[in-house]
């Protein structure tokens, strides 16, 4: 029997080739049972025309099947189904209606689901004022460069790179210009042993808290911070002291006793974008030396330092490695990469290693070697250079329009980053102005989530201008004042 | 100043084209700070014929520096470094010597580290006989399509997939492929609030442990088992309990009272391919069901099948949402992808998705969309298909090679695989055998780290034929069984 041409249809808005999408049609039939071996397929000029595609794609796609032995092709008589095709299994399927009997709320609960992420639309692109944080910019992203790394990263000479398993080790290539090109421009010296590739900052954070804390322990966090950071502390059961930062960050004076360790964002604080100056950075290491807690240093976003050269990380001035130093390649290249690092003592990292293998062995060999790839063919710091001048223009337009509106800037940072923090009048509810701005194409993000449980005031927030264009601005921070001035009349009347 | 040719020199063996080298060295050289903004670059004329390439290969390579605001061209005058290309930053960078003063041991020991995990050397490859497991052929993998679907993936369409973090969600292609087209040959119907990615089985294994087990909760393994399993329980705390298994593997009669859990591999037992009968399954989910345990299933090796069709996974005979279904792409693709998925009732799986958010966030976007489309356009099920038929075959020349030298299999399984589960005489130490053997190029993996502590009998030894070529089999087996009676015959002696 032979299957005729009107079996196949043409999807519009398919991505991808001609050929890619007859060579699915046929794989999929075939898969499903719907075209069995032995069947004959239409000729490809019989297909060619019913689909309204030159003959030549047809053929061609059918030459790709006959590779995956889908087909076969007996010489002039055309193309059949192969015998020996790949096929679903031959047992009866049949859905039966299931219900959970199983006590979820007991067993679980939400231990795991209750803590609070910053909420951004799936589909913010769409939004004609996206003040979003953390997300690629098209427009200023070196989409074609990456892709001729990870190309490259594909070809047959990285085959074991992209294939293996590692366990315990990582991309050499990758560890030896972290350490000989990154590091040292944070003032870090560090050997192999004592670097570990994580799935992105966040990751870090969370094997730092898991080998050094437990149910109970305690950690200082900076308030407001980082609020991954307080989901990982709450979901380990970890008692979380918040402490108050200003506008030269973190006070060491404020850290409370007894602490196990504490948690700071030095070249960059997040949210309010304040750096740590060197007075607060040796008085914070001396009271760890002398109170023997450890400090985690996520150094957050020191490649946008635009206005000043970046300052030495934290880790650079830690004599009794008491430092455990977090980067991220997530805010210099993009979040979806998921690739970050962790340098600490040899001792910490061997552990670090030990756990990060045995909960999900290592990031894939091919991330890592397209990031090697683009480091060090320079494309990396190219990127930086080019996203640092992009921001500064962008910086200077934010500082202007949210002058001119008359909006309060709680925190802008001396050196760079990609946001302001701003204060709304404390009667303000921000996550509700997010909803209405929302309806207008604004999006901002409210800052009640960076807080701490309790202490949160709800009229904070944070504009980002990583994502969206210099020219949309003004416009944007205009609807910005506009709604503030509305909400204040609401609250009058 | 101008900077002579002779600065520049090619490296031998360099990963990549000339041009590609040509921008590296430019690149590195303004980072590094050896070439100074202002300074002038050779003509391309000069640099082609020192470094004996072509001039069009320097243009290029110059062309692209100046995109990358490493050079300005200054019209015909030539290529100088650009006054505001990237730089390492300014501060003086020494090296101080620091003693870590940390008392690691106190704070972490080897809490994470004391497991065992099977070795492998790095260069396996390089050995002339390699029975190791589970890592890709590349005489296999169907590397060409693989790239052309990763190509796709690296697209314009594709760039907020590529770029994203998604926090709590998945590629929506990858989930509704795995939904309608891998599990439903598993015989489970799933929606897609029920289905996780993981970075790999072990991961998934990871997430199921830490949401359901704690310090001192009892959790029951099959004996001998997947060591990176007994890696996870160790490192939770949690009190394991070993239940033997025999050709069908787990006996439901054995499972001790009192579990929280179970953890099994009912598709194919490692490490002794066993495949549990349908009386065993209904058993031990009945057993499920009136003590009110939980179901891990490792659908491990199900597509390994060509010696009878797959049975159904334990999953689909689940009515009560007790089975935790755990699949991996790394056997069937490769280890280094670092893929899988957990099935489970969605209260379950809320929680496994802001667990791994709060600890890696998500799979990276790229690598999902481009298994997306290897599995949406048939190469996945070809490529199975290619494997199996090669593991027949291999199969059959290891076992007449292991029959013809009288060495004793001790599991092999009814459905097919990629290994032999192996006993050597009561005496013989594998562990010590294996060194003897990988001497001589031939690469076994000692049985010892599936066992439960303790139990543990140091005899038996795992043959895997997924990365051994054909014609090497019985060479290799003739190598093993001599060295076996040389071990014997020291004994003796």
């Amino acid at each position: 029997m032979s299957i005729p041409a009107e079996a196949f249809f043409l999807t519009p808005g398919f991505n991808g080739t001609l050929q890619q999408q007859i060579q699915q049609m046929v794989a999929e039939g075939i898969l499903r049972g719907r075209f069995r071996p032995g069947e004959k397929l239409p000729s490809s000029r019989g297909l060619a025309e019913h689909l309204g595609v030159s003959r030549i794609t047809v053929t061609l796609a059918y030459t790709e099947l006959v590779s995956g032995d889908y087909l076969t092709a007996r010489g002039r008589s055309g193309y059949y189904v192969s015998d020996t095709a790949p096929m679903q299994p031959g047992f009866e399927f049949e859905e039966r209606p299931h219900r959970d009997t199983v006590d979820w709320e007991r067993i679980v609960g939400r231990r795991f689901s209750r803590h609070e992420l910053i909420a951004r639309p799936v589909d913010w692109q769409s939004y004609a004022y996206p003040f979003i944080y953390g997300q690629a910019d098209a427009t200023l992203f070196d989409h074609q460069n990456w892709r001729q790394c990870a190309l490259r990263a594909l070809g047959k000479r990285d085959f074991e790179v992209l294939t293996a398993d590692f366990y315990e080790r990582d991309d050499p290539m990758l560890i030896e210009y972290i350490m000989r090109s990154i590091l040292p421009r944070r003032g870090i010296s560090a050997r192999p042993e004592e670097i570990l590739l994580t799935m992105g900052a966040q990751n870090a954070l969370w094997l730092a808290s898991e080998i050094l804390l437990g149910q109970g322990s305690r950690a200082a966090v900076e308030n407001p911070c980082y609020p991954g950071l307080r989901a990982i502390l709450g979901q380990i059961g970890a008692e979380v002291l918040p402490v108050e930062v200003d506008a030269d960050g973190l006070l060491p004076e404020a850290v409370p006793e007894g602490i196990e360790a504490i948690f700071t964002t030095p070249s960059h604080h997040c949210p309010t974008n304040a750096t740590m100056p060197i007075g607060r950075r040796t008085a914070l290491l001396e009271r760890a030396g002398r109170e023997d807690f450890l400090v985690i240093e996520d150094d957050y976003e020191f490649e946008m330092s635009f206005l000043k050269p970046a300052a030495p990380a934290l880790k650079s001035l830690d004599r009794e490695g008491r430092v455990i130093h977090v980067g991220s390649f997530s805010k210099s290249l993009f979040p979806g990469l998921r690739l970050g690092y962790l340098v600490a003592s040899e001792a910490f990292i061997r552990e670090a290693r030990a756990l990060r293998a045995a909960m999900l062995r290592h990031t894939p060999g091919h991330i890592q070697r397209t990031v090697a790839y683009f480091l060090s063919l320079g494309h990396y710091d190219a990127l930086i250079n080019r996203l640092n001048q992009a921001y500064k223009r962008r910086r200077t337009v934010m500082d202007e329009a949210i002058r001119t509106h008359g909006l309060e800037i709680a925190g802008q940072g001396a050196f760079g980053g990609s946001s302001f923090w701003m204060r709304a009048p404390a009667a303000v509810d921000t996550g509700l102005l997010a909803v209405d701005l929302r309806a207008k194409g604004v999006l901002i993000e409210p800052g009640r989530a960076f807080f701490a449980p309790g202490t949160a005031p709800r009229n904070y927030y944070r504009l980002a201008y990583s994502s969206i264009s210099q020219n949309r601005i003004p416009e944007g921070i205009a609807l910005i004042a506009e709604a503030l001035r509305e909400t204040g009349a609401n609250q009058v009347a």
